[in-house]
C-alpha cells in the first residue's frame, strides 16, 4: 500500500460531514467555522515516548493520537469538527501498521462526529511519529480559557484521578460530551485537561489567572486502581500521573452548587478545592491553606 | 531551555494578529475564519528525508517547514493566517536546535503575515521531525481546486522549473502574493503547487478534472541551473524534480490572453500547454497530442 492507496483508503473510509466541504484530495481542506472562530490544537506522539508499539496495538495508538486532541478541544469547552493527520511511518512495517493505525483513528473520529479532513503520509527508517491537528467549535458561551479563575471559585474535576500508569493513558474517553452537558447548564471560569498531572495542570490555571488554589486532601477522587497504595502514595499518583485526560475547571459558588445538585453527566463531578487570592497550590480546607504542595506532574523536556 | 521556556520564547517572539484572538498558552488557539471557511493543510518534514541537518542550517529548515504549507495555501488560491508547529527535537541537540529552528520559522511567518498560534514540543532520541499546520482564507473568488480544469483551458506555470536539486527545495518563495495578484485579475479553473514534480502534480489536476493535458516541449520554462544539461535531460528535470514550489494552474482562453497581456506578478507566467478531452499527459502542440509522457515525479512511498 503506497501513499496514494492510503489516501484512497482515507477518502473512502474517513467520516465526512457538512462542516468540511473540501476534504482529502486537494492541496488543502476547507473547513467551515462558527462566527466565534475555530478552536485549533495539535499534538504529536512518538513511538517509545507516548506509546510503545511493541506493547500496544496500532488501533489504540491511532485512537490516542486523536483523543489527546479531542481532550484539548473539550478543555476549551468546544466540540471537535475536523482532524488532520501527519504521519512518519517506519518503512519496514508500513504494510502492517498504516491501516490499523488509521482504522483506530477513524473509528474514534466517527464516535465523536469528527471528519478526517486531510493529512500527510511519509515513510522513513525511524520510529512511528503521528501528529494530529483538530479543529473545533466553541460552546455558545465562548471558549473557556485558563485565565478566568476568580477568588472564591470552586475547583472541580471530572472522573477519578491517578490511573494513567494503570493503562488509562491508552484507554481514556475525551470529555467532549461531558463538557457540553456541563456548559449547557452553568458557565465555567477556567478549564484545563489533565495531561501532565493535576499538580502541574492546575498550576497553569492558577498562574494564568493570578490566583492561588487550596485542595482538600480528603476530596481528591482516587482511581480504584490506587486502592492497594497508601493514602499518601495514592494522592501523589492522583496529583502527578501524567495522562488522566479528565477535566479540571473552576466556577462561581452558585454555579458549583447548581452543578452538585444536578450533575448532568454520567461520571463523578467532584469539588476538590477553592480558589483564593495569592499564588501557588496548597493543601487545606475550604479557603484556608495549610501547606504548599510540593509535588509536580509530568515534565516533557 | 525546557518546554516552557520555548513556549515563552514563542509567546514573546511569534507574530500575533487580530485573526487569532487566543494564541499560545491555552489548551487550544482560537482562529477567526471567513464566511467561506478556513483552508487547512499539514506537512511533516523529517531529518534525513526532506532536509539534512548536517548540511542545512536549522533556520532554513524552520522556514521550509512553514513554506511548504504556505505553498499549499497558495495552491488553493488562499492567503495564510495562522500556523501550528509540532516538534520532535533530538534531546542531545535541543539547546542548539530549538531556537534557530523556530527563529527561521517565525521570520518566514512574519514575512507572510502568518500568526504562530500554537504547537507541541517534544524531545526524544530520534532525528528532528517538524509538522506544521497552516490555516488560511480563500480568495473572494473561492478556493481553486484540482478538479475544475476544462477542455480548451490553457495550462500555466509560475517561474522556472527544475532547480529543486540545485537548492531551490530549501530556498523557495511560496507563491502567496503572486496567486492573490493573479486571482485579483482573472478566475482560475484548477491549480496545484509543484511539490512532487510537474509530471506528477499536473496529472493530479488531469485525473481530478477527468481531462487530458498536452504540453509543448518548447515552452517549458527551464531553470538557469539546467543550462549545462542536454535539452532532454533538462526537460526531464523540469518535469520530475520534486520541490520547485511553483504553481501550475489552468484557466479559460480569454483569461489566459488577459494574463499574458497583463502579467500582474514579478516572475514569469508561462503557458506550457492545453487541456483536451481524454486522459493522461502528452507532448504535443496546442491541442494536438503527439506522444504520452512517460516521466513521473517524486514518489513519497
Amino acid at each position: 500500500m503506497g501513499e496514494w492507496d492510503l489516501v484512497d483508503f482515507l477518502r473512502q473510509r474517513a467520516p465526512s460531514g457538512a462542516r468540511v466541504p473540501i476534504g482529502i484530495g486537494d492541496d488543502t481542506a476547507l473547513v467551515r467555522c462558527s462566527d466565534q472562530g475555530a478552536l485549533v490544537t495539535v499534538d504529536m506522539l512518538m513511538d517509545g515516548v507516548h506509546f510503545c508499539l511493541d506493547q500496544t496495538r496500532p488501533e489504540r495508538v491511532g485512537a490516542k493520537a486523536l483523543g489527546v486532541n479531542l481532550s484539548d478541544i473539550a478543555a476549551m469547552g468546544g466540540s471537535p469538527d475536523a482532524a488532520f493527520v501527519a504521519l512518519c511511518l517506519p518503512r519496514q512495517s508500513f504494510d502492517s501498521l498504516a491501516r490499523p493505525l488509521m482504522e483506530g483513528l477513524i473509528n474514534a473520529a466517527g464516535e465523536f462526529g469528527v471528519v478526517v479532513a486531510g493529512g500527510d503520509t511519509n515513510t522513513w527508517e525511524g520510529p512511528l511519529v503521528i501528529s494530529v491537528t483538530v479543529m473545533g467549535t466553541p460552546h455558545t458561551r465562548g471558549p473557556v480559557r485558563r485565565s478566568g479563575a476568580q477568588s472564591g471559585d470552586f475547583i472541580f474535576v471530572t472522573g477519578n484521578l491517578g490511573d494513567s500508569l494503570g493503562g488509562r493513558h491508552l484507554d481514556f474517553t475525551p470529555r467532549v460530551r461531558e463538557v457540553k452537558a456541563i456548559l449547557d447548564r452553568v458557565p465555567l471560569t477556567a478549564m484545563i485537561d489533565l495531561s501532565d498531572g493535576l499538580a502541574t495542570d492546575l498550576r497553569h490555571i492558577l498562574a494564568a489567572s493570578g490566583v492561588a488554589g487550596v485542595l482538600d486532601r480528603d476530596h481528591i477522587p482516587l482511581a480504584p486502581g490506587l486502592n492497594n497504595l497508601s493514602r499518601e502514595d495514592a494522592l501523589k499518583r492522583a496529583l502527578t500521573d501524567g495522562e488522566d485526560f479528565e477535566l479540571c475547571f473552576t466556577l462561581a459558588p452558585a454555579a458549583a452548587q447548581d452543578l452538585l445538585r444536578n450533575n448532568p453527566i454520567a461520571i463523578p463531578l467532584t469539588p476538590i478545592g477553592r480558589i483564593i487570592p495569592g499564588a501557588g497550590l496548597h493543601w487545606g480546607h475550604d479557603s484556608s491553606p495549610l501547606e504548599e504542595i510540593a509535588w509536580v506532574g509530568y515534565q516533557h523536556i
